[in-house]
């Protein structure tokens, strides 16, 4: 028997029926016993390498991705397989590295460890999360995530998304102009759309008061960096940012070092409470497909 | 007219018939004029110093302190005097850099800061708060907060404080023994007191899990720094510390440079949200004095 799903753990629960081999993204691709795959869970945060499989695989009925961004994938699923994505499975992971984020910037982290290193008890007075108005730019299932811990540190949170609901108290970004003066943080996170690329940019960074802090968990391209680059370097803000434009920041680029200025790269997504919220996932498609059902978060149908 | 308060703060509302002058902690004592005074509001966190001034106080009727813990203050305060604490004010801050300290450890986030400074983008996948198992030892004002805050970022949280209260689900000390082997992360904001005092020693943290992370940010004196030391060199254990025992912890401490400890010179209490509440509390204090009210959060009345 082949098998007949590729998977990248090998601790998933088979429905009966099944067979699955392993492929994790890292060793070389598969090359043998192809033909009668019909599931195909891709690795994640693994490259480009695995998405060449895609073309290999002439049963091909269901592929499933860990990411909630397909894009670059939709054109490589072949005709007659569905897509499925990773919708919600990073939701709390980036929730919490933009909480992360924060509190490293409010209370001055980076200070305190160069401290350590050099064995000092200075103590200073920092910026608190608490009481600081948080305009919160993306309000889909991550920024919600966000929300509720914002709200918990008992900051004063306002909403913005690319549709106005004013139901829901969620502010329109046309809007940003007006609300940027009031707010002492701002968290990005847009996925990237032509409406979301370089919604930030001089102007928008120019209408925020000073020493006010700009967050980027969505995407890099949400910001016009050189922008934010003149706005950090000369000390006007600051700015905690997971993701750039361009990725990686090349070295020497001067927000690597400009004062109040945090950068981590492009992990807000990848921390261990994603894999178990993977592995379900995968394990409940597994369990749709062999008994015939539809998947969850199909992306798109077998017909394109 | 001589003046009637010592304050802090210069931009606190007076009630009528109320006059009062600045000392802030950081210029030299007052020494004239002190005789009609009989409010006298401490600086915060500013040493030894103001605590002098009561003995020259002859008129004093009420002392606040922005402190909650007071223990040092009490046989200062002159008898016909009242005694307020700081309670509350310093929550949230506290709070907070619990949850500064608890997303830095987990996310990595010292090696994020390394990695700025070579203007590397090497990635990997971290810890994440979602999903751990947070044991939270102190369950009094602070410990409510912080605990808002871990539920929200989807921890388990498990209550422990001084004394059991199974209707509430919180866990007595005695029970740490049977608790401490499933906590991924420890947090402990106990006061000082003869009970607290060395309650997290050798045989405790023997009890952790590898790889489990302590966090203080209630009195150093909790944990046995000895202790803790051994396992932090030898990488067993995390730590996440804004108090220690001895503070300021001695240059040439191993714990300064043992892998995975982070530490910060307790500076939870103090960062901008403490201001206007402390400011607030002040306010309403003069309001209750000049109207013959009884003061909130009272230590002692002037009865001793």
């Amino acid at each position: 028997m082949t098998e007949r799903a590729i998977l990248p753990w090998s601790d998933i629960e088979l429905p009966e029926g099944l067979s699955a081999r392993l492929y994790d993204g890292w060793g070389p691709l598969p090359d043998e016993g192809l033909d009668d795959v019909e599931v195909y869970v891709l690795p994640y945060d693994t490259g480009a390498e695995p998405m060449k499989l895609l073309s290999r695989l002439p049963s091909l009925k269901l592929v499933q991705s860990l990411s909630a961004g397909v894009e670059k994938l939709i054109p490589l699923v072949p005709a007659g397989a569905r897509l499925a994505n990773g919708r919600g499975l990073h939701d709390l992971s980036v929730a919490e590295h933009a909480l992360a984020l924060i509190h490293a910037s409010q209370r001055d982290l980076p200070r305190w460890f160069a401290q350590q290193a050099t064995a000092s008890w200075e103590r200073e007075h920092t910026r608190s999360l608490a009481d600081s108005r948080v305009l919160l730019v993306g309000h889909g299932s991550i920024g919600q995530a966000i929300e509720r811990q914002l709200v918990a540190a008992e900051a004063i949170v306002t909403r913005v998304a690319s549709t106005a609901r004013p139901a829901e108290r969620v502010h329109g970004v046309g809007e940003l102009a007006e609300l940027l003066p009031s707010a002492d943080i701002v968290v990005l996170i847009l996925p990237e759309t032509p409406a979301t690329m370089g919604l930030v940019g001089a102007a928008e960074l120019a209408a925020l008061p000073d020493g006010a802090l700009v967050v980027n968990v969505g995407r890099g391209s949400a910001i016009d960096t050189d922008a934010l680059t003149a706005e950090a370097v000369s000390g006007r803000l600051r700015a905690a940012l997971d993701v750039v434009d361009p990725e990686p920041l090349p070295a020497g680029h001067p927000l690597w070092t400009a004062p109040g200025v945090i950068i981590t790269p492009h992990i807000a997504g990848g921390s261990a409470s994603f894999y178990p919220r993977a592995k379900r996932l995968v394990a409940e498609q597994l369990r749709r497909y062999a008994a015939g059902q539809e998947p969850l978060n199909l992306v798109r149908g077998k017909d394109g």
